[in-house]
């Protein structure tokens, strides 16, 4: 069956912790096919610049537990037109590349199916992104670290705000997607959590943090989703100073801590599990798929519903944040 | 239909990070249910020695991140007699109390099935292990944050490793299952995993050790689950040394380090749901299950099965293991 | 020598990890001493309020690895007041309270210095504030673990500035001190620091990484101390982005991360050390000083010369920032 | 004044975190100075096997953050022959190198000082060891990293301790130091400390494990120094065990997992600290000495002197230690 004999790998769009993990699974698993392997530098646009060299087992050595992606990553734009993606297929072609692994987002997956859509290079996705917003898939390589990420930190905001007596309004990464806010406000116990998925509104969080003061419970950590239509942390906690002005209020945004540091156990299996599983579907010619895992079990998409599809988030847990957090 | 008006809830056997979590979010969800709860000390016990008192919103204040648990637990022969039972069963009785959460492991949950058999009490279990091997739940409270202990722990003595060209044999906790064992060595790239549920033999992994001295790979860790029958880390160092004395071999047992510890994301937002769905299913009526997470859904599993079963592990994880270590 | 029987403890300003450690060992070693020991909550306003309470061995258990402060803290505007200070001395005085441990930083000095000189109420300080600002000791408490969670921040940060290619301006806190951010400069090997003791300017900075465009130098970490006249990190970025637009510049604000969190070893042996000397300077008659620990000796200094003074930063470490970041 | 023009650096002993940030600090100072660096692999053994390579400001990019030594390390018992050292000295000689930096403990500089007495090779000696038991500086590298994580590690026991109102007895390294033993055992208010350097003996704990018991204070933390006459944390347990066969007692020896990981910040600014003055101090024709900090100074100690004191442990922190676990 197997008549591939070389293939490349690369990362694209914002890094996330276990891409190492899962390169170094690829880049194994190739080799242990008897594959030639090629790093891609920056994404794609390594392929236009024709950044690619070939790796070896001992190029991934001890990057399991590296945060950040050892072949880099970048924004490129000439990607998105013909003649770009025309140049990324002749770097490919002259080195007789069959088969190329693209670990990013959906954005990427994009790109790699107008690209394998051209050219005859059959793309693998592997959804590396710490925002957890790619149909077809349970879990994301990023997710469990970031959210592990910003737990910690919103732990230690809050000794302060028990400290203190006061009001947090703290924002997480996650674009539009509301995952990481809703998991890392359900597991530090936060008081509202507020996402572009939901109903909640600014005007009940203030009604809930009113009612707060009314029983003297001052300690109130609000997380919220960078992008909520409210504007983030800083345009919730506009409004809520203008409508309880007497709370002390901080601020704070998380920001790009949560991309980096080293992958959580999860993250590394996933990764691992899903490398393996890119290098073995290039094999099988199963082409032009993200790697998902969906109920502990690899899946299959097509990377044009990769593209679309965002996960759904079950109401109950606003119940249970509700109950919790009393 | 909700007929319950006083619930009690423990914890019993090992601790396990994320017990306080659960506790906290049967509390909480009893309280907005208009439940009386009540805490029991030092697991069963407690509930011989009258160790239970009425607890509030804010007895579970500020506990969703800690180890441990607050309710403490302990081992007690006694309600393992008929006796001591019927004493349990009167303290209980004596406070009207109509349902019991028990969080622990498959000892636990024989308990109290047997006393749930006996006494009118509806016991519910909650799967409260850092061994992960409880049939009915893909998930138990405490074991992911264990395995990332091990993984960070293992992380540190990679550094070790590395800087001395020595072989290192660690021993995991997870008693005779080999979750814990299998997950952190797939985590930190072991060259070698020694589990009950497989067949790799200590011969197997003396050949590998040989083999890669040969080809200069002098850098080797190995884990080893603690219940494998060739003694743990101990005796697999034994016999390591005896056919290769000349490898520079170190052992490390990790030991309690894995039980304590600020619980993960997962194991918070895992032990909150099942707190959560707990109290739920004692006010559905729904009486002597486990409560698991099959496939992200709550899961209902008889407490006799959850004593019984253990989870399988696919083999395929092995090769992975090899390929990926190479 | 010993004629004192009651003493109080209260924490004040911002929190700092170790406060809690510092509370501990008040405590204990004035109950070890036969003396009564009554926590003060909410700092100075507690004083006014009456509310002080009765500590125990007890009280303080299990709370050394805690960050934050059981005593929480606050601001209070009227203790800076005689009648506040009148009103505090009335409700110590009711208890016999002879002793006052306030553990905060040089404002908290200077509202304890006034108030035991207009009462007879001895008064000792422990520098407890994550800014290390303060005149008579080598470290305060609550530096070592801010620092440490800082550069555990940065880290991340730089797994992602590398990823990218990326400028990272990070603001750390230290008001107008710019300890935290030499340190945790240093410690990351970040290639500029920004601090309002040193004569490095924006245009230093802009220079710099116009200069490491030229030799394509692109990862570029900055770390900048809140109070620094360019306007913290956003300043400093919009400058940046003025001057080099094509740079892929972006800020972090670390915030209130750096205040909580379980204290460093240094800062619970430090914290601890510090409220054992506060207890014995009360028995030995030692009066209105700041303990404090100079070449790792306790060193008494005067309320009021703690409150002045600013310790000074070795010119020689920008110099090694230079060289080591090259 | 400067005459040097090449010079060496090796790391050597057991690795302690740290030491990457000081090779790191040795190779750019040199860089800076016009120097050629030459590193050498596995310590002294690399001397000898002529496995020496030139450095570059590249070669330790990104290495300040990573535990290990990239440098590697090894026992070389040739270098302690006098062949050995000739043959060393050859290789060095041959690439000119007018001085070697040597980091690491007491037995590293024993060879130092004989090979420097013997051949014309200026050494110079950093302090690299988890030990701290080296005289001339009140700081060496790798100590506060292994401290916290042993208090990190201790941290978790505590939590299991505290559920399962337990005994733990808890080794940790240090040789026949009891550094970290003391200061992990003060930083987690542990019940106990048996290090070589006090007086406590096995009766002594005993008697105050039974005036606990009496007193209902099951819970109990005793942290052992390796190097205790009693055998470690095993010898003490069974000693325990005899006299108390009624506690639940449990033995945790915390290994290796003290040698690794990222270095603290007071780790990364003392190597880089020292790594730079190492460099000076051959540029300024210093000879043979260590390189210490002593009261926040830059120290210089001949290497013999660095060879054989020991530092005192004030008797005062034992009263603490007893007076705060109360």
């Amino acid at each position: 069956m197997k008549k591939v004999n070389n293939i490349a790998v690369l990362t694209s769009g914002g890094d996330a912790p276990g891409m190492n993990a899962a390169v170094r699974a690829v880049v194994r698993t190739g080799i242990y096919h008897d594959l030639n392997v090629y790093g891609v530098m920056y994404g794609y646009r390594g392929l236009l610049t024709d950044d690619i060299f070939p790796m070896e087992s001992k190029s991934v050595a001890n990057i399991i537990q590296r945060g950040g992606t050892v072949l880099k990553t970048a924004r490129c734009l000439e990607f998105y037109e013909f003649e770009g993606r025309q140049k990324a297929y002749e770097n490919l072609k002259k080195r007789n590349i069959e088969g190329l692994v693209v670990i990013g987002g959906d954005g990427s997956f994009n790109g790699a199916m107008k690209f394998s859509q051209e050219f005859d290079i059959p793309c693998i996705g592997l959804p590396g992104t710490i925002d957890k917003d790619i149909a077809g898939t349970d879990f994301t390589i990023g997710f469990d670290t970031a959210v592990n990420t910003a737990v910690e930190a919103i732990d230690k905001i809050r000794d302060t705000a028990d400290a203190h007596d006061r009001l947090f309004i703290i924002e997480v990464m996650g674009r539009d997607a509301g995952y990481l806010a809703l998991h890392s406000g359900i597991a530090t116990g936060a008081e509202n959590i507020l996402i572009p998925e939901h109903t909640t509104t600014v005007d009940d969080i203030i009604n809930d943090l009113q009612a707060n003061e009314r029983r003297k419970k001052m300690v109130n950590l609000i997380v919220v989703a960078e992008g909520h239509e409210a504007g983030g942390a800083n345009g919730l906690a506009k409004r809520v100073k203008e409508k309880c002005p007497q709370l002390d209020t901080k601020v704070c945004i998380l920001g790009h801590i949560q991309r980096g540091g080293s992958p959580s156990t999860m993250d590394r299996i996933l990764a691992s599990r899903m490398g393996y599983a890119a290098v073995d579907a290039l094999l099988e010619g199963i082409h032009n798929v993200m790697i998902g895992i969906v109920n502990d079990k690899v899946a299959y998409t097509p990377l044009d519903k990769a593209v679309k599809a965002k996960q759904e988030i079950d109401p109950e847990w606003f119940k249970i944040v509700k109950i919790l957090a009393s």
